[in-house]
């Protein structure tokens, strides 16, 4: 005796517009058809002014959200509402590899200065080279003189190491200061599961320790 | 010292278009901030294609996708496939609590008929009782004559049992067959895991056990 277990892709809907609509869904990343047909199924059974309202945010993402065409990070208009603020400071540039990282400093709420956003980091396993970048951008902006320190805040792994090092060999003939994030042990991390590497470097970086009297 | 844990909800976006699709992807069952961040900018990023795609299936959703006028089963038109099909046998209805029970059976390649779908289950505790369910149109089919069994293809729940219970007794008077879906173990199953209660009714309802000879 043979049993079957049945095939998912071959699962017969009895609306074309479900199937199609399930199909479409299913192309999201970490989507996979049974999520999409229990999504679409919500949606046309329970909440349909959900779909609307999905149509509407979908055709904005489409129509309006672009680059900013100075720091590259993502905007509604020609300029971002960073490089268009009046009281964030122009003369430090925080270099990241995608908008995912403006996101993450911004909300720390410790930095109020400017951003650029290179697309990317130098991965040639990836064929990301630096030409792939927005790196002439960069360089323009330091160029034209109100910079004083580019902050590295690129993703620790090999391919932003090299992109560190290959970004600061091309700033060193610039009258600007290259900094990079402290490395060190997070907080609320345990020193038993940090790496060797992460953990030399804080005993070797270490800070002096001051209770704050108030 | 104290450490703030930061809070997504607060996330600084730079793009008010992103922003508000990341609050309306999130409204989708089962899809968080996180995720509905990750697809947004990789739809604003990498795919604007699919944002397209997903705008025309979800309209699509919105005008087109409704019940069938008979059986209530998802239809594209007034009147599903299904009930439309010549070919089906049209005296034996199969009862299910939803349209993805139908799906479930229509993968099995077992059945011919016809369905009828609930649209629930009793279940007092959240206020569905039998007027919610689409119960007086099942009469009306089996009233109108062809009719002559009607599988009760509903969960086995305290809720399903409920509802099975209370149609066969509408039932009763008609001159129809009502029938239920087999209960036993499972194929690929354990004995050790099966519960109690499906492992004693396999035992009282065993089959003969036949070698065919081909």
């Amino acid at each position: 005796m043979s049993v079957t277990i049945s095939n998912f892709t071959d699962m017969k809907f009895s609306s074309r517009v479900l199937s199609e609509a399930v199909n479409t869904f299913s192309r999201l990343p970490g989507i996979g058809k049974k999520t999409a047909l229990r999504t679409m199924l919500y949606l046309a059974q329970n909440n349909k002014q959900l779909a609307r309202d999905l149509v509407v945010a979908l055709q904005e993402i489409v129509a309006k959200l672009g680059t900013c065409e100075r720091c590259h990070n993502l905007s509604d208009g020609p300029i971002c509402e960073v490089c268009l603020d009046a009281n964030r400071d122009k003369k430090v540039i925080c270099v990241v590899g995608g908008a995912r990282d403006v996101m993450a400093i911004e909300e720390t709420d410790q930095f109020r200065g400017m951003y650029h956003v290179l697309g990317g980091v130098i991965s040639p396993i990836d064929g990301i080279g630096p030409e792939e970048l927005h790196i002439d951008t960069l360089l323009q902006r330091v160029e034209e003189g109100e910079v004083s320190e580019i902050i590295m805040a690129i993703n620790p792994t090999i391919e932003g190491e090299t992109t560190i090092y290959y970004l600061t060999k091309l700033l060193k003939e610039k009258d600007v200061r290259v900094s990079v994030l402290a490395r060190g042990i997070s907080f609320g991390g345990e020193l038993e599961y940090a790496d060797e590497l992460t953990l030399g470097k804080s005993i070797l970086a270490r800070t002096t320790y001051s209770i704050s009297e108030d």
